[in-house]
């Protein structure tokens, strides 16, 4: 087989045999052929796409391209939940502690942030000590005694997945929902759950820009997921200006401690709960989600989602005092203030522009050798739909001089508009698909 | 500007700004783009096409890329042939020597073969001393004397395209009209003649498998020329079956050497001379078809052309005596003959077929490094239409040992297909278009 004629077969847009998907899996992994051809190989595929068949078989042979992890010793029903990814996107660290705290263990494996905003991984590691290079031994141990692991993705899984996404990443082939869907699923499937909760992001500051996108991505990925006998939910939930107040990664972990005290309400909370209902009725813990929300709701109020936080934060080295002292956090010494210069509405607060800002501010890594600012960042004071005066502060921003506030104020401003209509509100939760 | 944007633009069919792809050529020619970008970008543009305006700027980047030659001291109308590339293809060896010896001046540039078959330098390597290593004073020095030099192509003229074409070959993006177009008049149009006259291959053995690709890639090549003030003219001929009898390095000049005796008809002839009566129309020497085929037969008859021929040869350090004693070409040891099984008509000879299988004999080159075998090769005895009678020969194969022998012979054996009804006959010359 040589790899050229199956470049030119998904280039005249013919359908690639299991073998063939095979081949080039396993010659990736084993390097034998050239970033070009597989370049070329990611382009033909980005623009003719793949059939059902074989964005299977693709997610197949990347799945079993590593290890796969076994779980099987971790008691009980194993969900894992993953975000397509957006801005402001903080829910793994409301729902992870409240869904653990009623009984669900919960074995997360995150990445870091490569774009605009940190990783979950970024986001914990903003926590003093806070510790996630955790082998997979330790990793059960933790779930069995304490119900949460927080950890790194172990190198060793769909490694064919690691090389293809730098790949697409430099190539202008990230755009596509058979790529996106066994992208995510070869990882999620590798990584051994029993059932995964998807949060499609749709909207501006997502892949799919418009439902009828994300909805043939979720629904990808629950074929894939079920392919293989595992339960699979997708929430498709909008995108368009950030899901959170706070956008940084100590700025973001503060705005879930908040959520987690009771102490905040808005999106991130309410699509937090969201995803947290359905991994509660598909662990079986709750019945139906007016059941499962009014639980949520409850470990809330009770404080026991913040207490399995922090002993979460304990368990992997950090210093829970933060969650009461949030001085503790790194702080940042520039700020400065987006004020409105008229009186109406917000009616725009482009998503993936204020990602930009946000990574200009230092909060954001452009190459992998990048380090994080933790402390930068912005807050947000404002949401489309809000009433604003003249004066009123839109947003502040934070961070470690001048010049990278100044840089990050001006993208920041441009992306938050305002209008003298209210503008329509848009729903949260477009869909729930199973 | 960021090549991945300009990938992306192209991926999503956008058309890209004459600066936009001056930027990819100059980076390329920088290396300052890596591979699988370029491959990335070449694969999208061979999906989605450039418009008619992209390709002409693709063209004059890649024409400016590096040294363009000026033949302002060449007395009289220059004239460039150039073939899109067929099997038994010699026509430049049989035209080349005719035009010049009616006062046309012919400076060609030539390639070697990488596919199938040897290139014309190739061809004229097997002549025993031929160089075709000469330097441009040296080359305008000898048309100006005898009105003909065939030479290899310098390293320096459109080195843009040298690379893309190289990375095209392995990233299965061969087969797009706007890159062929590109890539043959960058080549050209950095070669400095006034004119030019295109042999544009349709059928199984060309790129262009079917007349409307053909014209368009025709078509594309004149308007490229035109932008210039160049004069085009482009005749569209069939590459069904191989052009003349004979596939291999000498067995080609054996055959281009019998037509300019008056010694042999047939396809090659046929358009050699169509080919050569567009260059007397365009070069001012003749004033319609019918004087300029005149006129070519004429200096076939009276051996103008063969005496042209042996001149170049001598000039060149070769030895002319091959002319009249073929021995003196290389040899060739071991011999194999395909015979009818049937009585019928030949229906079909693939070009394909017929050119892999005289590389498999050692005619031609699998890499750049491989060394050609020139007296190896394949000899048809039949053309589609032909009656043959059972245990009549079809072709005889050249090479050096048994083992490739058997191997072309088992290939070329089944490309030569026998019926029992006479098939329709094809043009041989499609289209003139000027």
């Amino acid at each position: 087989m040589r790899f050229v004629d199956l470049i030119i077969k998904k280039r005249n847009n013919m359908e690639l045999t299991n073998d063939e998907i095979k081949f080039f899996i396993r010659s990736v992994i084993e390097k034998s052929i050239p970033d070009y051809q597989v370049a070329a190989m990611l382009m033909a595929i980005c623009i003719n796409s793949l059939t059902e068949r074989e964005t299977a078989d693709l997610t197949m042979a990347m799945t079993y391209s590593g290890k796969t992890l076994d779980l099987s010793s971790i008691h009980g029903f194993k969900i894992d939940k993953h975000s397509t990814g957006g801005v402001a996107d903080t829910t793994t660290l409301v729902v992870a502690p409240l869904v653990a705290s009623l009984g669900l263990p919960v074995i997360k494996m995150s990445g870091r942030g490569l774009g605009f905003t940190g990783g979950t991984l970024d986001k914990l590691e903003s926590i003093p000590g806070f510790n996630i290079n955790i082998d997979m031994d330790k990793a059960i141990k933790q779930v069995n005694d304490i119900n949460i692991v927080i950890m790194g993705q172990t190198e060793t899984l769909a490694p064919a997945d690691k090389y293809i996404y730098a790949l697409r990443d430099v190539t202008g082939t990230v755009e596509s929902i058979p790529l996106i869907a066994s992208s995510i699923m070869s990882k999620k499937l590798a990584g051994g759950a029993d059932g995964f909760v998807l949060d499609v992001k749709c909207g501006k500051g997502a892949f799919t820009k418009n439902i009828e996108d994300a909805e043939l991505l979720a629904k990808e990925m629950i074929k894939l997921g079920k392919n293989l006998g595992k339960k699979v939910t997708a929430v498709i939930t909008n995108m368009d200006e950030p899901l959170g107040m706070n956008i940084g990664n100590s700025l973001e972990v503060i705005e879930a401690i908040e959520i987690l005290k009771g102490q905040k309400e808005g999106s991130l909370k309410d699509v937090s709960l969201a995803l947290g209902a359905e991994m509660l009725i598909m662990g079986g813990i709750a019945e139906d989600t007016q059941t499962a929300l009014h639980m949520l709701n409850e470990n809330i109020r009770n404080r026991k989602g913040l207490y399995k936080f922090s002993e979460l934060i304990a368990m992997q080295g950090g210093n829970p005092a933060v969650i009461d002292n949030y001085s503790l956090f790194p702080q940042r010494i520039c700020k400065s203030a987006i004020i409105s210069n008229k009186n109406g509405y917000v009616t725009e607060i482009d998503a993936l522009a204020l990602g930009k800002a946000s990574s200009f501010t230092g909060a954001g890594r452009k190459t992998k050798e990048d380090v994080i600012d933790y402390g930068a960042g912005i807050m947000l004071k404002k949401k489309v739909g809000d009433k604003v005066e003249k004066g009123e502060i839109l947003a502040r921003i934070f961070a470690k001089d001048d010049k990278r506030c100044k840089i990050a104020d001006a993208i920041a401003r441009k992306a938050i508009k305002i209008g003298s209509e209210k503008p329509e509100p848009k729903p949260l939760i477009y869909k729930i698909l199973k």
